[in-house]
């Protein structure tokens, strides 16, 4: 399939990894513009590489701090590396997230590194569908990490460590009830345990709590065992120690053959939101052909149950345009 | 067809409003029983009666105290009550749900009203796929009203509203930021505006800034224009003029045509769910054919891109089983 002209000259400048390409090409994603399809093609042979990070943990324990200070460390290594701070709890509006970018702002002249907020305001079903197009852009422009900072609350977590390939999870003492602040679910996600803060009074205890509740999840044999690293992030304390054992934890992926089952796993998540989306504008969409309207005042109005609409929905192939 | 004979008795005993019945319908909706498909053909017809109310809010401005004392209020008028409380943050732990439950403990020996507290643990959408079905299941049991309150933050409020007849955006002074606690968004979701706490500093503060506001959102010639209901919860007070501004939302809904048009909306919603779960679990799921996992091998091993791999998830027939 040939590719037309600026699309191709957009895709190879990204893949170049000049910014200004990469940041258009991610406003694509966000968009949701048609020709991601043909710029996903193009982009698709040179992915894989990045080493995906995702930093979550509740409001208030320093993500956006420790994120920088995590970049700043692997500029020191020479690596290049990409940020996506998405905020999945907000469809309207991402002022938020321009304080923390401001945070950050020491990394803004650095040619080898790319910073990027995405509120999901799309229509297609949020993170699970931009954030890892933005990913592959980032990925096929040669950003060595792609840090994924959730700057959102609740089931973000959850979304996040999907998409990572390493996923740390920040606590830090002072918050309210400590790792009761913490949903519960954060146990099983983690792969790295951040205790930020760490010079402030309870880090101690924090970190033994934590110790203890991690003890108590099920992992199965020769599995990773998910360290706990101490870090003062807004000091840089403790940060090269979490870039160790990031590292470690990339290694572990490798060797284990889980860093490809992580990956199928997305790439799984991806391909499924990406067909449902393309049913979805088929069915009631602009461009589509109106059956959900129909079926649904039907349901609406009692003469049809939402199962028979849905079976109808599914089994009949699309109407004629 | 002809329905199993459990499954009829214990939608006839639902129908006729049994609590235990009611409650284990809903548990098969929690639980994705493979029944409900039969419970939602024999509830249809006599769906539709029920005015649904959400009440959504920032956390700690009392939508639970507030929800309590709607119920009694609604009892004092001889109305039944079902009350959902929903918490799509969380799809690990019910949790914190159990202590605002037993605030509204004064209900508890009421057989007007039915609480419920549901985690979207579910892997089928969550609030979108569970919700609509527990209110199903509580309007065909012959509650007058149901009350569906997010205990979550986030995105809940959207959703929520999706759900609604009549949304209650509940704001409180003392939160931090005022009004910029709330999201930017629940100022377009909101039917109905409460200022709970109003005995306390800064609630006269609010209300003038809340008006302020909402007269700058854009509404259509003849619409309704949000009310906003000072209350204090705790004390009962105001809870009056809140049912009575319910009551109104309500006949505007009727005489405006709105109520059919969100209906219709909504079980749009539910439909689509419906049937992306159900191409969704034929796709990669138990039962499934597989097909999601083997092109989502070729997109993480880069030789297959995201968009073509759904193309062919979509276009090919499923395979025998």
């Amino acid at each position: 399939m040939s590719r037309s002209a600026p699309v191709a000259d957009l895709v190879a400048r990204a893949r170049a990894g000049e910014p200004r390409a990469v940041a258009r090409l991610i406003s694509w994603v966000e968009d949701e513009a048609p020709a991601l399809r043909e710029v996903m093609a193009a982009l698709a042979a040179d992915t894989g590489r990045a080493h995906v990070v995702g930093v979550t943990g509740p409001p208030g324990v320093g993500k956006s701090t420790t994120t920088s200070a995590l970049v700043a460390a692997l500029r020191r290594a020479g690596r290049r590396v990409g940020v996506l701070a998405v905020d999945p709890s907000s469809p309207f509006s991402g002022g938020a997230l321009l304080g923390d970018r401001v945070r950050m702002g020491e990394h803004a002249v650095d040619a080898g590194v790319f910073i990027r907020s995405m509120a999901s305001r799309g229509h297609l079903g949020g993170l699970a569908w931009s954030t890892p197009q933005a990913l592959r852009v980032l990925d096929a422009a040669g950003f060595d990490v792609v840090v994924v900072e959730t700057v959102g609350v609740g089931q973000s977590e959850v979304e996040v460590a999907a998409l990572a390939d390493t996923t740390l999870v920040l606590l830090a003492p002072g918050m309210g009830d400590g790792i009761q602040a913490a949903k519960a679910g954060v146990l099983e996600i983690g792969d790295l345990y951040v205790v930020n803060k760490a010079d402030r009074d309870g880090a101690d205890q924090l970190r033994r709590e934590l110790r203890g509740m991690l003890a108590l999840v099920d992992r199965p044999a020769g599995g990773w065992v998910p360290p706990i690293v101490a870090t003062v992030a807004s000091q840089g304390e403790g940060i090269d120690d979490l870039l160790a054992a990031v590292d470690a934890h990339r290694s572990w992926l490798a060797d284990s053959g889980e860093l490809a089952r992580r990956r199928t796993r997305r790439a799984a998540a991806e391909v499924e939101a990406l067909a449902l989306a393309a049913l979805r504008s088929r069915w009631g969409g602009v461009g589509g052909d109106g059956r959900v309207d129909e079926l649904a005042a039907e349901v609406a109005a009692g003469t049809l149950d939402p199962y028979a609409a849905a079976d109808r929905l599914v089994a009949e192939p699309p109407r004629p345009g």
